[in-house]
C-alpha cells in the first residue's frame, strides 16, 4: 500500500471530484449539528467493488428509513463510484459512502441530502487471527436496521475497552445479544448449530454471505442468544466487511470452549476469504 | 431582525474568525463520520450574553463527560466570544458552541477536538404563546445529562410530528416522561405543586432558573412524572432557551385541565421573561 501516495486521492462531495484533502462540508450539515446521516462502506479488491450490489441494496434501505432523498439514482451512483475507483486506481481500498441530512436552514429538519464518496488504504489478512476479547455493554443502537453515523456510544467506551485490553464491546439488551458496533456476532451452539442474533441489529453483508457458506455444511439458525448461551457455546466469531472473520476467546469472564479459534471458525474463514478474494 | 445582513456574519472555527458562509471542516470530522459531538447554545441580548456562566458549566461539563479536551480554556472561550459579538454586532441573537471529536485518522477514535461558534439571528417573544400539543414517544437519549449532537430520533421523527399536526414529541421510558427533544417538561399536579422529571433528562437552564422563580410562590418538586399523572394535571408547560415557557395543553388523547394556559403558567412565564429581559 506504501507506493500509493494517498494525498493525491480523489473524493467527491455531491457531483464534484477533489483532492481529499479539501473534502469539505459547511457546518450546517445535519451531521455536524444533529449527528443526522447514514452511510455504507464496501472493500475493492483488483479495484473492483466487493459485494457491491448488497451494500447498495443496504445503502438505499437505510437512506429510505431515514427519509434521506439520495441526490444520484443507483445507476448514476454506481457510475460515480467507477468513475473514482477508475481516477484513483487504488487496487486495494475500501469506498465510504456517505448520506448526509444537509444544510437545514432551521439546524434541525432534514434538507437536500449530502453525498459523501470517499476511498481510502484498506489493510486486509487473507490468515486467520487470534482470537479477539469482548466485554458486553447494555445498549441498543437506535434504528438498528438503519447503517446511521451514529456510534455516540461506540466511540465513547472506547477508553474503556482499552483499559480492559479487550477488543471491542458486545451489546445486548437485558441479557440478548445484538452485535458489536462494527460487527455481527455469532456462535456455534453445544448442538453445532451455527447461530447469529436476528432483531434489533444490522443486517451485515458478511454476516449474509457467511450463513449463505454455512448453510451448506451445517444447521443455520437466526435465532436470540443469550449471554448465558455464551457458557455452552463451543466456538464464537464476529464478522465484518473489513475483519472477514475474527475467532472470539473469551467474553467478559466466560472463555469459549478452550480459548483457541475451533473447527468451524476456521473452515468458515477459509471459504469466506476464497470467496471474497475470487 | 431584517436590518442585519446575516451573510456578512462571522463564525469561529478553532482560532480562525471567518465568514459564516465559509464556514466549514474536513468530512473526516467525527461528528460527520461518527455523529460525535456536544454544543450548546445561549442568547444574546442587548449584545450580552444570557446565562452564560450557566452555559458554559454544561458546555464544559458535556465536554468532560464526552471526553473531549476544548482547545480552548474557559476565559479564552469566554473571549472568543466576546470578541465575535463584538464583531457580529448583532444585539438579539443566539450562539451556538459546537465541539466535535476532531479529524480522527480512524475514523473513530476522539481526536483533538474541533471548537466552532457561530451566532445567528434569534426570534423571541415576550408574549405568552398559545398551548401546544405533544405525542408520547418511547425513547431514551443516549448520555442524557450530557447536550450531545445526538437528534437522531428527534428529526427522524418530525414527519411523524408534522403528520399528527402537533408541536413536537415527548420522551417517556415505559411510561415515566423524562424531556421533550428539545425542552424540560414540567406539570402542577393535582395538589399544586410544580413537578418536573430529574432523572435522564438534560439539565436546562431555562428549567434551572424555572426552578429557582418558582421556588418562592410554591412547592417545587423534582421527581419522576408518568403519563398516568398528565390525566390530574391542572397545568403543564415545556421551557428552553429559545421557547422560554410554552403552555402544554394535550399530549397525545389527554387534554390538559380545560385546554388552556393556567394561572402558574402565566405567572411563571411573566417572570422568565423579566428576568431573562431584564
Amino acid at each position: 500500500m506504501q507506493s500509493y501516495t494517498v494525498s493525491k486521492l480523489l473524493s467527491r462531495i455531491n457531483n464534484t471530484l477533489l483532492p481529499a484533502a479539501d473534502a469539505h462540508i459547511h457546518i450546517s450539515d445535519m451531521s455536524v449539528q444533529r449527528g443526522y446521516g447514514i452511510f455504507d462502506f464496501f472493500k475493492i479488491i483488483h479495484n473492483r467493488p466487493v459485494f457491491l450490489k448488497e451494500h447498495l441494496d443496504r445503502f438505499f434501505a437505510s437512506a429510505r428509513a431515514m427519509r434521506l432523498h439520495c441526490p444520484l439514482s443507483r445507476e448514476a451512483l454506481i457510475q460515480a463510484i467507477e468513475e473514482l475507483i477508475q481516477k484513483n486506481d487504488l487496487p486495494q481500498s475500501g469506498m465510504r459512502l456517505t448520506l448526509t441530512g444537509g444544510y437545514a436552514a432551521d439546524g434541525y429538519s432534514i434538507h437536500e441530502p449530502n453525498l459523501l464518496l470517499v476511498q481510502q488504504p484498506l489493510q486486509l489478512t487473507k490468515e486467520l487471527q487470534p482470537g479477539i476479547r469482548l466485554i458486553t455493554h447494555e445498549h441498543q443502537r437506535q434504528l438498528p436496521h438503519v447503517k446511521s453515523i451514529d456510534y455516540l456510544m461506540a466511540v465513547w467506551l472506547q477508553p474503556h475497552i482499552r483499559q480492559q485490553e479487550v477488543a471491542d464491546v458486545l451489546y445486548h439488551q437485558q441479557g440478548i445479544i445484538t452485535e458489536c458496533p462494527r460487527s455481527n456476532f455469532f456462535i456455534v451452539n453445544k448442538h453445532n448449530e451455527l447461530v447469529t442474533p436476528s432483531l434489533n441489529i444490522l443486517a451485515g453483508i458478511t454476516r449474509k454471505k457467511l450463513l449463505e457458506l454455512a448453510a451448506g455444511s451445517m444447521t443455520v439458525k437466526e435465532a436470540p442468544v443469550t449471554i448465558a448461551d455464551l457458557r455452552e457455546a463451543k466456538e464464537a466469531f464476529v464478522t465484518s466487511t473489513t475483519k472477514h472473520l475474527l475467532p472470539v476467546i473469551q467474553i467478559d469472564d466466560i472463555t469459549i470452549a478452550d480459548g483457541h479459534a475451533g473447527p468451524v471458525t476456521s473452515a468458515l474463514f477459509g471459504e469466506l476469504i476464497n470467496m471474497v478474494f475470487s
